[in-house]
């Protein structure tokens, strides 16, 4: 069982006030707090160990690159890929994605091919497909969600036409919690041969992920959500995707020979990482990654699924609440409107004054929000660090919400 | 004038040891050392204040967004950009010339199109445009160098033609040190009709930069040769080439509203920053702007030309190395072979064990390499901190490589 106390020991911020009380972070949606291990990694990087990787013979440019590397590894058995050059190295999800769509779906997709979607995709697994709409006439598919907010695997396969090319889905959403059984999505693409593309920016978070049991050829997960620095990430792609793909960033590291008239480009994962990468962030991450692990992933699962089902009933206790996404072993992650006159931003503002921070809006949504006919909801979104008394806080700012409001 | 032993105490890894000898640094033209008010900046922003930006309302969102945002009119400030939204947030140098290459010039150049370069150009400004020459067969026309490495602003001018659509040079070499008149190019190059992008990854550095005394339309600078986090940067667009380019990387923060159908984009600059940024990276590069400016840029200009006056001085007495190049101003970046057996890479190992660090190879810069008909060369590369008995560590360093390989 998860030690709550001893690991909010481990996070600085968490003893901090805001607005004159204790800091109650129910943002974890959007990114989440740091522990010391990987505030302190980062520090020692800097202050100690600092070079640029992969070009230098000296010392301190061997230890860089030792360690930069070495979450390579830790990020393959993370994700259980089965091969350590399947993870290529990101700023987050964003970046992964438009590499897939730059890299991969770009140079292979002509006017009528088609992309199939989830409603309830983040913008970042939206966008980029737009721009291939509006650039070469790409068609995007969207497959929606049930009332209840979960997502039919055989709707996605059954939207999977002729002309598909690439299916993408969250493996959990960011707005409802709910998780998406993309492994049953995957079996069905592949026997349409059709890749998927799995968004794992929330997922990974919560759950134990196995890309090699799901199937899928695009994993992404984004390191700022993982406890790890902001610009931190990676994505896993199939040696056979890579095998497919173009280079998106051009630059150095990324080439074996560069001449007058031509490139000779490296071998993947580093043919895919243009630059001097985000060097300390990735160490960084890497320590998120061992920290997550030396607790557990399914402890971490359990103790987010217990406060999962203590905010579900404290939540139904309020029937002036509207939760939106029930699906049967959501995340803990709660969207939710007020009757009344109360806006989600109001809402979000006065739980503020009470230390607790909350999401009002859109969360990157937009088209789920149309599907709900919601123009905003708060969310509270929940991390291995958060305690049923969080819950109780949270309901009790609820309640002066609908006092002040109602 | 600079008190170097005031600065040297502000960066914690200059006191450390390498291989039981004091640390010489002389690997800055790869990536810079960090004053401790960076490092403390990016610890704090973690442990203390730290939260997703742009989405949020609560206290921590609102206050890492301010922190976040104001680094934007200190870059203006570092550039003298006529306008805060004319400087774009990205990872370095290599993102921003790729978000150039993909957002301004793939949608606009045709086959036999032209991209004028010099031969002196990094990687990262050679790359992106070897991808349109391979993708959609742009011409690449080079511009040699002089041979004392000087380049003739009146050549790169000469070169431009009717179906020239770019011209992208370096304001400083990182290979040869050779500052660049880019301020003759870009009114030379305005009188054709043609923008001109300068990689002023090293000029950055190491002198003051007026991108509107200079003329030109984009200006890319990387943090973490700034003294600032990796995995931070920007790039000055003026605003009139913005106007024509489209979004780079597709996802939240750079739309409006996303729907279904459509996609209408944000106002710039957050049309061309999708995602979650790199929160904390910006906020250590304003920090280590900060830091410079302090301490002043003309100042820092001229403690290295001290430091460059020294070693050339030093260097021309061991008639056994060959320095690369000798423009006149040019920045304190030596590339370097020994006559003899000693490749660059045995000098590096051997200055190396000696606690000092300097770079051996091509340093990204292949076709200037064929250029200077050379595989590899060692670079020493100077920034704030050095000084002269670090100059003379160097020389010992060298000396000793000629006993050992002659």
């Amino acid at each position: 069982m998860l030690d709550v106390d001893k690991i909010r020991a481990d996070f600085p911020i968490l003893s901090r006030q805001v607005n004159g009380k204790p800091l109650v972070y129910l943002d974890n949606g959007a990114s989440a707090q740091k522990p010391r291990a990987v505030i302190d990694a980062v520090t020692r990087g800097y202050a100690e160990e600092y070079a640029n990787v992969h070009r230098g013979l000296h010392y301190l440019s061997n230890l860089a690159t030792d360690k930069y590397e070495s979450v390579r590894g830790k990020l393959q058995r993370f994700l259980n890929a089965g091969h350590e050059e399947e993870i290529l190295y990101t700023t987050g999800t964003t970046m992964g994605i438009n590499l897939v769509a730059y890299g991969w779906a770009m140079p292979r997709m002509e006017a009528g091919d088609e992309i199939v979607l989830s409603i309830m995709e983040h913008h970042a697994n939206i966008v980029p497909w737009h721009f291939l709409r509006e650039r070469q006439g790409v068609v995007i598919k969207w497959v929606e969600t049930a009332a209840d907010g979960s997502l039919d695997p055989q709707a996605v396969i059954d939207a999977i036409g002729p002309r598909t090319k690439l299916a993408a889905v969250t493996h959990m959403s960011n707005v409802l919690g709910t998780v998406v059984d993309v492994a049953a999505i995957c079996a069905g693409a592949r026997a349409k041969g059709v890749p998927v593309l799995v968004d794992g920016s929330q997922a990974a978070v919560h759950m134990p992920v196995d890309v090699q049991a799901i199937g899928c050829d695009f994993y992404a997960i984004t390191g700022h959500k993982l406890y790890g620095p902001s610009a931190s990430g990676a994505i896993y792609i199939s040696r056979a995707r890579q095998a497919q793909m173009r280079p998106f960033m051009g630059g150095g590291d990324m080439i074996r020979e560069v001449t007058r008239d031509g490139v000779v480009y490296n071998d993947p994962p580093h043919k895919f990482e243009a630059g001097t990468p985000g060097i300390v962030q990735q160490i960084g991450l890497g320590v998120a990654i061992d920290y997550m692990m030396a607790i557990g992933l399914d402890t971490i699962a359990a103790h987010e699924a217990d406060l999962r089902d203590y905010a579900q009933t404290r939540l139904a206790g309020l029937n002036w609440v509207s939760v939106q996404g029930h699906a049967p072993g959501k995340g803990a992650i709660f969207s939710f409107v007020l009757d009344g006159a109360a806006h989600a931003h109001d809402i979000s503002t006065v739980l503020d004054q009470k230390g607790i921070a909350v999401r009002a809006g859109q969360h990157c949504c937009g088209p789920l929000m149309e599907h709900l006919d919601l123009t905003a909801t708060c969310r509270a979104s929940f991390a291995m660090y958060n305690t049923r008394d969080e819950v109780d806080a949270l309901i009790d700012g609820l309640e002066l919400c609908h006092d002040l409001f109602a």
